[in-house]
């Protein structure tokens, strides 16, 4: 069975976010007003396991090796079914 | 008040997502096999305004004009309170 887990990715609170700022200030030209905005990663894994937790703990694995930079980064992981 | 909406902006199916290749790619070299694996970003958006349907009409007007390319990508709005 393949269970797909979903990562979000997302820089720690305190984190200065230059991306966001730009895309604030584009909206602000256009005319859209923000009171507040932060950007995240979200990457589906299908994963080859008949355990959700297997999946998890896989995905946490996959974070802390790679997709994620420890210092920098927070990282929630969803399993679907 | 401030109504945050979450914005997940993804490739259409079909559209071919080089990145996820590469990142399908470089957990295999560490020995974790992936089934699937597919990228989105997100967007999580402040919007002063007392209605969650106005916040989710700007938040789609948002993706329209500027966060998403209407050719290659599809996008959800979600409102949180």
């Amino acid at each position: 069975m393949t269970i797909t887990v979903k990562i979000t990715i997302s820089l720690k609170d305190g984190m200065l976010d230059p991306e966001a700022r730009a895309i604030q200030h584009a909206l602000s030209n256009l005319g859209y007003t923000t009171a507040s905005l932060s950007t995240a990663r979200v990457f589906n894994v299908g994963i080859d396991t008949d355990s959700p937790e297997e999946a998890k703990i896989m995905a946490a694995e996959m974070c802390d090796r790679l997709l994620a930079n420890p210092v920098i980064h927070s990282y929630e992981i969803e399993a679907k079914k």
